[in-house]
Formats: structure tokens, C-alpha cells, sequence
């Protein structure tokens, strides 16, 4: 890890001078401190499922932010180590919750904790990773250790919000649910987790506040791309790379920005056309996802919504840019952006 | 509060000095601690459950436990309020997870929240009380703070993992079952979250750690001696007084402390007459009941299991001699035993 003092760093095994890491590296490293991670513990009913869902992989964007974010700062990655598996742990504990109570079969094309174990191990199981990933949060002291895990706190807090408001739209019809409200919604559910993250991994660095402030918007704009991306792919993905079949939320009548958005900018006899659409409880699934994607390409939706996640990677790479840090610290930050704004699954 | 110092303390909104309180000083503080606390946020539907269950009242053993161990070594009762909100809004959450997960319509004669909300509130509202805890507890900051932490934690982790115990035991026959396998799957569902709110209470007094830990082992006898004293009130408790009907672990099949122990004392035809019962699907519940309690009566069951409580009281008291502190400070955790060895609900 690069360091200012010259004094260099721990990681992995080795010290390392001067040097400043790629993204790759940051994924790698995460990808290992998860392997040395195992739940073999009794009752093993409980931590089998624990171990299983946080053995399933995924993107382990949370923790890379973090660790990208303290060596951005000159953080002594080693402390921070422990907050990356907690974030990590966290996010797959609300999956896991998520998954239940949306009666979600498959996770990253593999059984959910409920399918597999039933509800009650699912509530159980999930609530014990949420304790792990506290676990992790308290393995290292630090001088900012009660703002650090404030801002963890606090966090969970606004996703737990997120979800809730995500499931009251169930509820409501497309017409009802307001852009801004969803916008806030994705705030709340996907993107604090992507801020926090990376002004956690800042604070283990004891980074200037007005520094951790910017890094903080560049995660909000970050995870507002992140999700429109996701609700772009489940329209447009290539299923055979995206992994899922798309019109999933179509199927579902989950009101997404695609949605919603279109509604903004259609007429109004193809807004009534849609609103119908999602409230014809006869109407056959796949008959739905081929009329409301007709609707959708007839009014140029795509190119809205691409141009709309474009403006907050701009956002957000106009946050990373005024940072007070090194720029080639920066760079596995910038990677990351970039990777996602091409992200096809 | 009592001070060694003569400095008085601030014990609601006013200072008293070098007086000790009564255990009714305690839970008035506790009872004025939460009407203060409101939780009438958006969105309502994610923190109604949560008003709702934390205003059912209940005991508030813990908070109290919390504020006396605070007291004993001279502690700034402010300090630990925060935590003794905490641990109360831990041990709601436990019980509002455990009432979705054991299928209880009631709790505390009132409809439990996934009967009144649905199973996915109870689920979210649950989890965002676990989170809520941890604001109480982040709320005051200490030389200690990592420590009272780690404890907390560590506590729900075992209540965690002693829930997964019992509802393993529910596809185990009763013979299956040991009596030490009992007692240590209510340590760690019921007895250490009382020993951790001793400790953390002391925790924040910054008692030196071998006092602690006196405290701590008298925490765990006590409660040990409340879950079996549960168990016997669910056998032989008052209907007019208990406000439940009695014999539901024998309705749900439940390894309870009666009916172990029953199987330890009882001849070999008998547990053969104890096991049938337990066993046939087609018996009537309340004949069943019946048939139970009348097998319990014929072995003298009901002194044999009293004697344990007292046993587990003994230690208790015994545990609390021993720790070095000012007598006239013990009285209210004396007092709060002595309540509890004769409770009737």
C-alpha cells in the first residue's frame, strides 16, 4: 500500500512500499480474507446456513470500497480489515432477510437460506450475522471506533427504512409512487450501504472530515448508478451474461425507475396503456413483459435512462476528483466506477 | 444514588446524596426511561411494531438489573441509561423474532406483532430493533466503551444461538434430551443476557474485573432460577394470578425443566407412560395435560424442582455476598432476587 511516510505496509503476508494498488488487488485481498472465514460452529443449524450464504460469493463491492478508501487516506489496511468483512456480512445478512421476505428462491443462481432451511432458520441465521458482522466492527480499536460504528449503525438503520418503504410500493400503484420517492427509497435500501462503506474505511485512516464528506456523496452517487444499472439490466441485460431472465420486476409489478420513469415521459393515453398493464391481475406474465417493453422501446426509454445513470457516474467521479488525496490512491476507486458503468450483470 | 465521594449523583432531575435506593427506585426510573421514549418515525409502518412492543411493558429486569450493578461500584446512573434502554430493546427484539419463529399469538395478553402486522414486519421491525439497541448503546461513550460492547454482543450472540438449541429440541424426542443439555441451552437463551446486563452496568461504573465477574456468576444463577421458576409456573402457577393458562409446554410438547427432571426421578415405567404421552400424536391435548400433571404429582415433582430453584437462589445470593461493595447498595439487587423466588407470574 502506498504511504506517504515511506514506512510501507502490510498486506497479505508481505510488507509492500510505495506502492499503489489496483483494484484487483483490493478484490483479491477481500476475496481472501473471506476464505479464512469459516462458520463451523454448534449448533451447526444455525451457522451452516451463515456459512453457506457468505460463501456464495457476489461482487464484494462493500469491502472493496472500504479498503480502497482507507488506503486512500494512508489507512493501515490491517485495521480496517476486520470493518470489511463486517460490511460484507451485514449486506448478506439483509439479503438473506430480503430474500425471505420477498420469497426470492434463487440468490446468485443458488437456493436462498429459506428454500433451503425454511423460515425460521432464515429469521435465526440472520439475525446472528447481523451480530457477526458486529463481531468484525469491534475486532479493532480505534481512536474514531464510536464514530465508526455510528456510521454503521445508523446505516443499517436507513436500510432497514429502505426496505420498508421498497415493500410499502408493493402496495401502492405506478401512478402513485413518485420518481423522487423511489429515488429516495434506492438511497436509503442500496446506496448509504456504498457511502458508509467507504467513509468507515476512512475514518479507520482518521481522515479529515470535509474529505470524508466528499467520499461519502461520491458512495451515494455511486450506489444510485448501481441500482438504476440493475433495474436498466432487468429490462435490457443479455440474459445470457446477466445470468437471470429479464422483466423480472415487470413479472413481479415491482414499481422500478424503468417504470416509473417511463411514465414520466410517455403520453398519457400509453400512461393509462401501462397503468393497466400493471393492474390486470388476468393478463397472462410474459404477454405483460412483451407489451410493457414495447411501450418502453416505443417512447425511447433505454436512452433516458442510460443518459440518467450516466449523470451520477459524472456526480460521482466530480466528488472522487475533489478529494484531497493521491491521485494514483484514487485510481482502484475510479477502476471500480468504470467497471460498473459498463457492468453487464 | 449513593457515592463514596459525597458528591451525590443526578438521579432523575434531581441531585441526592449518599442515599441508597429501594429496587422500586430502579423500576420507576426504568418505567420513566421508556415513556419517554417514542418511536413515531416514517416510515410508521417499519416503527408502529417497534412502539407497539416496546410500550407492552413487561418486567424491565434487565434495565434494572443494569442501573443496580451501575450503582453498586458508584457509577454515573446517566451514563448507563443508554445502555439500559439497549438491553431492554434487545431482549423486545429477541421476543418479537421468537413469537414469529414459535408461532405465539400473545405476549403479555396482547396480540404478538406478526399477528397484528404480518410476518415480514415482524421480521423488518425486529431487525431494525436489534439496530435501535445499538443506538442506545453507542449513545454514551466510555473509557470501557469497546469492552461494554464486546459483552453485549457477545451476549446476543449466545441468546442467538440458545434459541437455535430449543428449536432443535423440538424434532428430539424427551428421552433424547439430557437434563445438563437443558440447563445449558436456557444459560445461554435466558441466564447471560441478565449476567451480561450486570456486567455491562458495572462496565460503565469501571468496577475492577473480579468484582465483575462475582457479579456476572450471580447473574447466571439468577437467572437460571427465573427460567425454572418459568417452567414450574407453567406446570403449577395460579390461572387467576400467572394470566395463562397452565400446561402449555405439555400442549406444545415443549422440553421443559418439569418434564426432564420428571424423567430423571420417575421409574422406568412411569418415563415409559411419559414418553407415550409425549409421543401420540392422536391424544387429546387437554387429556394429555391431565395425565402429565397427574404422573408429576404421583413422583413429587413439584418439590424436587423447587429445591433446585432454590439452589440456583442460594448460589445467586451467595455469588452477591461475595463482591466487594457497600451493603446498603446490594439491598435492591437482594430485594429483586427475593421477588423473584416467590413470583407467581
Amino acid at each position: 500500500m502506498h504511504n506517504k511516510n515511506g514506512k510501507g505496509a502490510l498486506w497479505g503476508n508481505q510488507y509492500i512500499f510505495n506502492m499503489a494498488h489496483t483494484l484487483n488487488d483490493y478484490l483479491r485481498e477481500v476475496e481472501n480474507l473471506f476464505k479464512e472465514e469459516r462458520f463451523v460452529f454448534e449448533p451447526h443449524e444455525l451457522y451452516d446456513p451463515i456459512d453457506y450464504t457468505l460463501r456464495l460469493g457476489g461482487k464484494r463491492i462493500r469491502p472493496t470500497l472500504l479498503l480502497a478508501a482507507n488506503a486512500l487516506f494512508d489507512g493501515h489496511l490491517e485495521e480496517a480489515k476486520g470493518a470489511a468483512l463486517g460490511i460484507e456480512t451485514f449486506h448478506n445478512f439483509t439479503l438473506l432477510h430480503d430474500d425471505l421476505m420477498d420469497r426470492s428462491p434463487l440468490r446468485r443462481g443458488q437456493p436462498t437460506v429459506y428454500t433451503k432451511w425454511g423460515d425460521n432458520t432464515a429469521v435465526l441465521s440472520g439475525d446472528t450475522m447481523f451480530a457477526l458482522a458486529w463481531r468484525y466492527f469491534l475486532r479493532q480499536p480505534s481512536p474514531r471506533l464510536r464514530e465508526i460504528l455510528n456510521c454503521f449503525n445508523e446505516t443499517a438503520i436507513e436500510v432497514c427504512e429502505g426496505q420498508q418503504r421498497d415493500m410499502n410500493f408493493e402496495k401502492r400503484t405506478i401512478e402513485d409512487v413518485s420518481l423522487d420517492e423511489y429515488m429516495d427509497m434506492i438511497r436509503q435500501k442500496t446506496a448509504v450501504l456504498l457511502a458508509g462503506a467507504l467513509k468507515i474505511g476512512a475514518l479507520y485512516a482518521n481522515a479529515p472530515d470535509a474529505e470524508i464528506e466528499k467520499l461519502y456523496r461520491f458512495g451515494l452517487h455511486l450506489g444510485l448508478a448501481f441500482q438504476l444499472q440493475d433495474d436498466l439490466l432487468d429490462g435490457y441485460g443479455d440474459t445470457a451474461v446477466f445470468g437471470k431472465k429479464t422483466g423480472q420486476d415487470i413479472r413481479d409489478l415491482k414499481k422500478n425507475y424503468l417504470v416509473l420513469r417511463a411514465l414520466q415521459i410517455c403520453d398519457k393515453q400509453q400512461g393509462e396503456t401501462l397503468a393497466k398493464l400493471y393492474d390486470d391481475p388476468d393478463i397472462d406474465e410474459e404477454e405483460r413483459v412483451k407489451q410493457v417493453m414495447a411501450l418502453y422501446d416505443a417512447i425511447g426509454l433505454k436512452p433516458s435512462v442510460e443518459e440518467a445513470i450516466g449523470e451520477e457516474f459524472r456526480a460521482a467521479g466530480e466528488c472522487l476528483g475533489r478529494i484531497d488525496a493521491d491521485e494514483a490512491l484514487k485510481a482502484p476507486l475510479r477502476e471500480l466506477t468504470a467497471t460498473l458503468v459498463g457492468r453487464k450483470k
